[in-house]
């Protein structure tokens, strides 16, 4: 065996969280290694893309919200930087998103929405059928109502992933293939990683960003991360025109999402959601009901060529908000749980790790996100979180502690998903 | 560029016609090379593999009916001979097929195809509902009547295929990877052929047998094949059973067949018929209508897992009925437009060009089913075929004249296909 390596910092997961921390934090001048996993099973690649704070505003309230909002604030910023950086386009697409609803009941649905989005302030616009079809001609004139929201953007998940890899590698990260099995620590903090085939990396600093697998590191404290599978399908118009802006639909009860690319060659229609655990496969069913619902809202979509079906498991959590920051293990970091929005998410998590790392805080915005708001002891007989932290269990001169505003309302969504 | 090679027979094309007619021609002690095309674009390797002459019947009348029949009669012996020439199992599925109808409409259907086999004299059995579901109980309670047709079978063409290709090696058959550009002749006969990258082989015989793309090589007369695209499924059931008879649907005036494997892990879905060229994309709206009529059947398809979906191109003719035998050009053989029928015709036609080149004349099954039935001389002025043929342009002491009953009718069909 070897000698172990050291770095200042080991980011666990290749994905998107993961490579733009450890892009962030070596910025910083400090040595990076990620350990990647294996990047063609990550939701990173299979997501659609949609950077959607206000239409996914159903299921997302309070504190959350205003993360979403924080990290779209930061979106043109971040991805200029990293175009910089990296050479490549990182297909943010500042398009709006228009939501629309096929029959009465899902037009009742999207009035109770933009009600909704009217108390909390957001800003969109409501259209009749008509007005939906002069901003989309594709769309089947059978669509009821829209809502029209202009700060509903995408970004092409894969395109911003290549550009973080290469802007990682030009800043000097030392990308590690293969899968950590075991956060050791002594004394309560962190002092290594053990790979899988036994390789060894000294630090004291590991930051857990490898999604729906958070759970599966031993040495950590427990993670309530789960995989909740998405089958997702890519449209290559061919011959065709694609859709013009995102479009989401509530049709018949269903959601279904159409997210186009600025090549043209290239829609994402998602997304199912199944509590199954680490299924891989595509199920006949799944496609089904995605071609139909896309189908309903924009017939041309028969027309397509099914160029790619797939399955990725979002980091799903006990509310659906994702797990940012510091817990019991000293020099633990957390970066997972991200659920439906990890690629909307990605550059306020990075961010907020790289705050904490440089000055022991988290930023305000992401303080209500940590582990501790799950633990046992701060849950009120109702279940509603209590004061109370696990910060001083923190090393001060490290990770100083986080405020703990009131943690986003448990969510249980039974409709269809989002990335 | 080297001297060209020479040989008893050249057959052009490696599919399952093409490989079934070299083995059986090797057998008679003749030198034989198959120039293969590519073998992953035939369409033996895309389609479902039913032997159905009985449920087929609405779309084949007179000699081709006979021919069909004539086919699966050859079939368990043709088998059993492959079986033991290659040691490997050739995917013969003897079970019955079922027939049903989802509304009153298919009913209505159903029934006037079960009335037309009883004047054919055809042997089928009428269902309820629920005997049908007795038969398979994973059918659609809203399934409205069936027709059981024990003589229809189902042979899994990857396996038959496999199967010949390793007889046909075994019996001694030079495979040559390439494509035939050109058939060259001589004074009206048959002398050699010229593949792609200018290897020429000497022949006097040439099989022509590459289905879809019959009408492409130079020298010939003209060869009235068109491509007729399908798209078909193939679903593995995983956890779930599969359903154990081969089903045909009418389901809301579309059909669709389901044909099951013996190793319980593959079902076949088919097949969309289009006229579109040579078009190899799998459309969103041609997987939408396979998935949504299969579940419409067999609701248990939805848990299936979506294993390929893919494109073959049957080689469609004026009637739909295959091209077998001798043309005006001396020594060149044709064993193509089998349509829908490929997989059933494959030991009919292997027996019919074997008995041509031994004896000089098609056997009589086969005899109406030569390139002249398209002459234009030979069509009276309703369209209907005449007599007169192009035999006397044939050199006897090779190929002997074939005799002329009536060609099967032209056939129109609007509906889903089977191959």
């Amino acid at each position: 065996m070897t000698a172990p390596q050291a770095a200042d910092v080991v980011v666990v997961g290749g994905g998107l969280i993961g490579t733009a921390i450890a892009w962030q934090l070596r910025l910083t001048g400090r040595s990076v290694v990620v350990v990647t996993g294996e990047r063609s099973a990550a939701a990173s690649g299979v997501a659609a893309g949609m950077l959607a704070p206000v239409t996914e505003t159903t299921f997302t309230e309070g504190a959350l919200l205003a993360l979403n909002q924080a990290s779209i604030s930061q979106y043109a910023g971040f991805v200029a930087q990293l175009e910089e950086a990296s050479g490549l386009p990182a297909g943010l697409r500042r398009t709006p998103t228009l939501s629309v609803a096929g029959n009465s009941d899902d037009a009742a649905q999207l009035a109770a929405l933009a009600a909704y989005l009217d108390r909390l302030g957001l800003d969109c616009e409501r259209l009749t059928s008509r007005e939906c079809r002069s901003y989309e001609p594709l769309l089947s004139p059978t669509i009821r109502s829209g809502l029209l929201v202009a700060g509903d953007w995408s970004c092409d998940n894969r395109l911003l992933w290549a550009a973080l890899v290469e802007a990682s590698r030009r800043a000097g990260v030392l990308e590690v293939p293969g899968f950590v099995h075991q956060v050791e620590s002594e004394h309560g903090r962190v002092s290594g990683v053990v790979l899988a085939d036994g390789t060894r990396w000294m630090t004291a600093a590991v930051v857990l960003a490898n999604g729906a697998w958070a759970a599966q590191v031993g040495g950590t404290p427990p993670i309530p991360v789960r995989p909740v599978k998405g089958q997702i399908l890519r449209l290559d118009p061919v011959r065709m025109p694609p859709p013009s802006l995102t479009i989401r639909a509530f049709t018949a009860g269903q959601e279904v999402y159409l997210v186009p690319r600025d090549s043209g060659r290239e829609v994402v229609v998602g997304a199912t959601v199944e509590q199954l655990g680490f299924d891989r496969r595509v199920t006949a069913g799944g496609v089904y009901e995605l071609l139909r619902d896309a189908r309903q809202v924009l017939p041309v979509t028969a027309e397509y060529v099914l160029s790619e079906t797939s399955v990725g498991y979002r980091p799903g959590t006990p509310d659906n908000a994702p797990i940012l920051g510091p817990c019991e293990l000293d020099g633990l970091l957390l970066a997972t749980g991200h659920y439906r929005n990890g690629v909307l998410l990605t550059p306020v998590t990075a961010t907020a790790i790289t705050h904490l790392v440089e000055r022991g805080t988290l930023p305000e915005v992401a303080s209500g996100f940590t582990l501790d708001r799950f633990a046992s002891d701060r849950l009120a007989p109702d279940g509603s979180a209590q004061d109370g932290s696990a910060q001083d269990r923190l090393a001060p001169e490290q990770l100083a502690p986080s405020g703990s505003p009131d943690p986003p309302p448990a969510q249980a969504s039974a409709t269809r998903g989002t990335t």
